[in-house]
């Protein structure tokens, strides 16, 4: 308990091993996570998302600089959900750490997948709780990819900013279509590249459309435009970030997210912790037979579930 | 079970509607899938996949149409993940359909997520059972991003393609790490444009590479080039594929595989089935509770599951 008293601190050094503990699945980070959570709920979470080649990354940095200057503690995580086998960490840590180093009020930290798909999302959402409860305001979460981690981000965070770039392709303003729904704030990044007035337009349209047809006050996401690299609109990306805590708070919406958030989380480790304990009653042995039935195709998977659990 | 019988026989209308209880979890889906099961494991699963804007769905309608000219049976999946919330069909469906409509040989279907993102997994894994027992000797599952959702397509497949374009930044070359270790066969498409030279090169150094290390008979993955859109390469690919079903059955890689799937399903049906029953037990105000407790930090989220399980 040494190690919450020191996270709680701040301490980088404790900070690190215990994240290094919650990826491992170690005993120890349950029992710290669980001194910890009573010191959580401070942070806003924001999810920041979008296509590759949109610059999230240096939107990211871009963002956590600007937040220095006003002398806010950021904690970063860079989920990396396309290196599920090696483990591997995140590109671009590098070029953060060169803006970042030597500054105490911010903590990096990349995720690659090391097993199971849900354990990211799981080890992610626990590392998040720890940089909250060390006292970071803000905790911004970054997935690199365009596919269902998307959606897993946007239910972990209070905030999601989906990233965008000019001239990326048809396919990406199909995606669109999948992102529209989870965004909060749309950046179109690289707003100095052609085809950005383009790109704002079709933003524009899309969310005019949904604003029509919604209520009064509900949130109506708005389009920024930046260049990260150089800074320019990054302080617009965090005044609307502020102001839809605001609406978050105001409207009662940031309470019934924690809700959301703590029935997903706790039907995702039933279920886990569930199948293992049907594992240990069945045994090895028993389980490996069933699934060799099942590739024989001598029974089908939904009639094996059955009689497993009618057996066990 | 007529339905079961005319799914057997190919029949297109019986085909679309088990896919769409399938699709809505319908119980009479899990019957007609038992009735099935016995006659899946004839066909190739190849799975498609890479990022936004490589062009997938034009290599995979290039693919079909090669395949039917030789009267090869197709069926191709496309599975959306970035739609979770509309449930909304795929992008260039209408292209496909008109290459390959009036085709009785060919069978479409997209698929959205409708809720939860296992769900599609699932749904996608039976579809892709169905369309096997139906007689496909050939299913194609492509998916849209670049995400986990690759990894999902590639548990679930034989043969897992690669798709890449040249000239897609830096942020997809780091993407290839998370793809390199999925991939059977590497395309670049769109290989007459600018930049494709550079991308084979980067692929050979990377396949080179873990070919150095690997086993003497491990597969290693060819790296080709496509111009889907006016069909070349497409039999090279075709080839490759072929060439990859043969080597998993010589080298008992297949049987391994079908275990490993089964295994997968098992685990996956289980768990929810599992948590299930377990919120019929507790009830729904008293799980109600532990949320609420959860969300007002009274209790973390693995303490209240530990407690939970000792109660009901």
């Amino acid at each position: 308990v040494d190690l919450v008293a020191e996270v709680l601190e701040g301490d980088r050094r404790a900070l690190a091993k215990l994240i290094s503990l919650i990826e491992d699945d170690h005993p120890e980070a349950r029992a710290a996570l669980a001194a910890l959570y009573p010191h959580t709920g401070q942070a806003q979470i924001i999810g920041i998302t979008g296509p590759p080649g949109s610059g999230k990354s240096t939107l990211v940095n871009a963002l956590a600089k600007h937040l220095r200057g006003q002398s806010i503690p950021v904690g970063i995580v860079a989920v990396d959900p396309t290196s599920p086998l090696t483990g591997g960490a995140l590109l671009g840590d590098r070029v953060r750490m060169r803006d970042l180093a030597g500054d105490s009020g911010v903590f990096i930290r990349s995720m690659a997948s090391r097993g199971s798909l849900g354990g990211l999302a799981r080890a992610t959402s626990d590392v998040v709780k720890v940089l909250d409860a060390a006292g970071f305001a803000l905790v911004l979460v970054e997935t690199v990819g365009a596919g269902q981690s998307e959606v897993e981000v946007a239910q972990a965070a209070h905030t999601t900013v989906v990233v965008e770039a000019p001239g990326m392709g048809d396919e990406v303003q199909a995606l669109k279509a999948g992102l529209m729904e989870i965004a909060d704030i749309f950046v179109v990044n690289k707003a100095d590249r052609p085809g950005a007035d383009a790109a704002l337009r079709a933003l524009h349209m899309v969310v005019g459309r949904d604003g029509a047809s919604g209520e009064a006050c509900a949130w109506r996401p708005p389009i920024l435009q930046t260049v990260a690299a150089r800074g320019v609109g990054v302080s617009e990306v965090w005044e609307a970030i502020v102001a839809h805590r605001e609406h978050l708070r105001a409207g009662g919406h940031w309470v019934e997210q924690e809700r959301e958030r703590a029935m997903a989380e706790l039907c995702d480790i039933l279920r886990r912790d569930l199948l293992r304990q049907l594992l240990t009653r069945l045994g090895e042995d028993t389980f490996q037979r069933w699934v060799e039935r099942i590739a024989a195709r001598e029974v089908d998977v939904y009639t094996a579930a059955r009689l497993i659990q009618e057996e066990s």
